[in-house]
């Protein structure tokens, strides 16, 4: 980058706020200042990262140029109206995939979103190779940096507008929320009949393969695809210990028959 | 193995018949007669297999050791029952998850199971170290053969009871078709958004990844989880076009929020 380097300010101090200010250090955009409601939480990330910290709103620095706030989707908001009043010139984003840029828009006249689209762990290394980070801001120019900015500590970048990216969000629910609950129903299932779930690992990592190659609705596979009801109602009733779990494979398995014989069901 | 080669019979000519078939021969367990009712498709694998061939069940070799029946769930006790006559003394088994092995008792007094558990497909080389071979049978040294056998050609070998496996195979449904399909649903509302898929396939790793190293059960995230009504309620918003997706959605995070607050909600 041929600028000089921003003063960035970190608001959190969970996940997000630990593994983004890390890699930003890492790649040589120091933090300059973490704040958080909670003392500790910010003292913690800042000697971690070297920066200056507090848990009064008002001394965040009014000379800043970015605001990463990585807090959670509902105090976003609220974060934001308590920060802009110590720093109204700043460009503001948040790292939520299911909250609107514009929810920033009536605090801040530089707003936008940064949002990198991973599930972070405390006990995992993020691969930052492989985490889009979709970017997104009210300005030309604030585009420009936040794309910048992903591709220094990242390598996929994509702009994404807020409508897309809340379809985004709901996408990664089923693509990672609701997966991995099958995930978990199957453990469990195996579980109660004393067998490990290790056994099942290997189907499950090429379910994914396949996935990734080609597209799944042509990998689909199955007693729902081929129409195998003696199967499925086998199935159904050795979930009857589970009713919840034979209503999710009812509504399932029907929706994947559906998807080849649209007129065979109808939407609820 | 000490003992001489088994005289091997593969009764159908689909996926599992030829990725099997020409497993055995590649690891020096030559097939030695291919049946099925369809004299195309008998002959195609049985060239391959540089076996015998023949689309008549009376013509299966009386002196087979071992008849593999890999058909579809529906017609493996019409198969056995067709062969039985020409075949007495064989150990028959067939290769499905969903069907007790006792399905084939009424025709053969040696009967079992051997049980790939993965999904074939035929443009994918199967990862023969990494699938788990679930093997049964009403005999004791049949067991053992079969168990040896699966040790030549694969890995991995479990020896499953019918309602283990019966369960197990409720499980890969829920673990692959089901996590399939919420990749499909999410791969199309990307797509009505001219999104790339692409964009979650490091997420769908990070899933797996963590699904594998630890409990899927331990490692669930998102608004479900969390509790987090606001962002459900716009997401069943952004659903607004695929009412089944709506009550997929609502059926799934339920049973997520379930698990960790088994009072919240009622089984149906």
């Amino acid at each position: 980058m041929h600028s000089p380097l921003p003063k960035i300010v970190i608001a959190g101090a969970g996940r997000i706020a630990w593994h983004l200010g890390r890699r930003l250090k890492g790649k040589g955009m120091p933090v300059a200042h973490v704040v958080s409601r909670t003392a500790a939480h910010a003292r913690e990330l800042a000697q971690t990262l070297g920066s200056d910290w507090s848990d009064d709103w008002a001394e965040a620095p009014a000379d800043a140029d970015w605001l990463l706030i990585a807090v959670r989707d509902d105090a976003i908001a609220a974060v934001g109206e308590a920060l802009s009043a110590a720093m109204p010139g700043v460009l503001a984003t948040h790292t939520s995939g299911a909250t609107p840029g514009t929810v920033l828009a009536p605090f801040f006249k530089r707003y936008g979103v940064f949002y990198p689209l991973q599930s972070f762990s405390k006990e995992r290394m993020p691969v930052w190779s492989k985490i889009p980070f979709c970017v997104d801001a009210a300005d030309p120019s604030d585009i420009l940096f936040l794309k910048k900015t992903a591709k220094v500590i990242g390598n996929l970048v994509y702009q994404v507008n807020d409508s897309q990216r809340a379809m985004l969000h709901v996408a990664a629910v089923f693509a990672n929320n609701f997966t991995n609950h099958c995930f978990a129903i199957a453990e469990k299932l195996l579980d109660e009949h004393d067998l490990p779930f290790e056994m099942l690992h290997p189907l499950m990592e090429e379910t994914l393969q396949k996935a990734i190659a080609d597209s799944p609705a042509r990998m689909q596979t199955g007693p729902a695809l081929r129409g195998d009801t003696d199967t499925m109602q086998r199935h159904l009733s050795l979930l009857a210990g589970h009713l919840h779990w034979q209503t999710l494979y009812r509504n399932l398995s029907d929706d994947i028959r559906q998807e080849i014989e649209p007129s065979a069901g109808t939407d609820e």
